[in-house]
């Protein structure tokens, strides 16, 4: 049985400033994950090792934050059921890609077997809406915002499987992908804090659509990276998004100047020098360069959206986080 | 996005009788499924030609009668998103076990692929928790309890895995197996059904306990006709379990009279002939018999408890489900 919990042994339970709110966001995952049923601690200490950065829970966080500038605990309990959902996904995501390796560490799939990574996937969802759950009262919406998000993500997740090396996938097709795979989650961080918050209708909405821009910036930015870097300085990608079958903007922008690309990226199995030429291609027909731009076009829109937040230490910690964002480089 | 909802179309509201109520939970799964996003039609199309009895969604619905014998329409919309959860169980179950087919006919993996199954699952988890969000202003509870029942069910699992082929596995390591991975999901049926139906707290517990038991039953119950039946009668069986290397309580007993047989379940890539051996030595060995009497020790526990329920409509309805599972013999 799951227990959950937004309490801390010992921290007081008052509202507090987004350092700390993350501190303890960071706490309540590891808590949570310690907390499993034995037949599963394994799994959750491996998890806990190869923790992400939290940008969505920090993204939350930051919507999350009052006039005072100060977070609720509700929002902590929120940010983690997040960051947990993710790692569900991502659990699955192994399961589905045959991953051997995620955050340069084992898979969960390849350390402990398929069976366990799906119930292990399972049982993160679960967690993630026992941690809601356990808030709803107060917030009833809070549990269908997040089914509404899984869903996009499921969709998202199933219309790239069905689009891999479809070489007529079109910009459009690849937005709607991306836009449920990657940025509903996005959206549901920020507009789940505005709510937390207390911000109003307008604001949420306002802030739903910044998170959005955000993700899209995050997705874009993600499948530049995949043609720029090498695993090396990637750690997620050992294996490049072209090998999984999965086409991105850079190559559909690269395959309009380049029609002989698209026979390559229809083949499954491609060898390791066959993708390193797809990639110079992309690069030097400008594939990468087109993709750079549009990404750079949902930086510009989360940042006039966001001169429209009238909470101003909300406004700046989020802008803090989008231009992280905007200057990841790898 | 998932729109979900508990209106029929021109189909009146009110409160509504057990045969009635469940043709509406079978028309309300059939609409949620057709409702899908695109992406998901086929796969949902698949899965409404499988639907099974709807066993979970008439108990819950039973537990759901109230003093008249009548059931409110929150109670058909939990029930759906019951069922809706098995199947996503089912799903996965088939990813896990690499099923070919399930209740006749191809399995989602089979005819979908991997990642789709992994995926279509996610969603139907979703959708589940979708409807149950729909209706948690009035019962903030539900979506706990739902989250709750779900993680047994993943423990089970995981314990299940975790004992493939083991052959040292206890009766007491087998029980604790099947109440995480089946009993909690019909514990969770006849307490939902109760809160839904307005029992009070101490009749909702009494209903969880005979849900519980009734689960054992069940699944005491299908490990038996897996060694009494062949694939012609049990149509889910088209596998055995210990082809799966899944060790259960008729195989248990009859090791501990003949320890031969330690050697055989431990082994993987039995042969149909060696199945078949096993499946013989543990009819000869009162395995099978033993595991019987378990099975009605549940059940007369089940009787025994129903006697104390004080609502006599719901009390006849959740007997005749009682029986019928009782004299269940394919």
């Amino acid at each position: 049985m799951i227990e959950t919990t937004n309490k801390h042994d010992g921290a007081p339970q008052g509202p507090r400033p987004l350092a700390e709110a993350l501190e303890m966001t960071r706490a309540l995952i590891q808590q949570t994950l310690d907390g499993v049923d034995p037949a599963l601690t394994d799994i959750a200490r491996h998890l806990g090792k190869s923790s992400g950065k939290h940008i969505r829970a920090a993204l939350l966080l930051s919507a999350a934050t009052d006039a005072r500038g100060l977070i609720e605990p509700d929002a902590v309990t929120a940010a983690a059921a997040l960051e947990i959902l993710h790692l569900a996904t991502l659990v699955h995501d192994d399961v589905i890609d045959d991953a051997p390796t995620r955050r340069g560490l084992p898979s969960i799939q390849s350390q402990f077997g398929k069976k366990t990574a799906v119930i292990s996937g399972d049982y993160l969802f679960c967690l993630c809406f026992s941690m809601i759950a356990g808030m709803s009262h107060q917030y009833p919406e809070q549990i269908s915002l997040f089914a509404r998000a899984i869903s996009s993500l499921c969709i998202g997740e199933l219309n790239q499987h069905k689009h891999n090396r479809d070489s007529e996938l079109s910009v459009m097709g690849y937005m709607r992908i991306i836009a449920g795979k990657t940025a509903a989650l996005f959206f549901l961080a920020l507009y789940a804090g505005g709510l937390l918050g207390g911000a109003d209708e307008k604001q949420r909405r306002l802030l739903g659509r910044i998170g959005f821009a955000i993700g899209m910036l995050f997705q874009l930015a993600d499948d530049c990276l995949d043609y720029e870097s090498t695993s090396d300085t990637l750690k997620k990608s050992v294996k490049h998004d072209l090998a999984e079958g999965v086409i991105t903007l850079p190559l559909i922008f690269a395959m309009r100047q380049n029609p002989a690309l698209k026979t390559i990226a229809a083949r499954s199995r491609l060898s390791a020098g066959e993708i390193r030429d797809v990639a110079e291609a992309v690069v030097q027909k400008g594939g990468l360069s087109q993709a750079r731009t549009i990404a750079e076009r949902y930086y510009h829109r989360a940042c006039k959206l966001l001169d429209q937040l009238d909470e101003p230490v909300r406004q700046m910690q989020i802008r803090q986080l989008l231009d992280q964002i905007h200057n990841r480089r790898h």
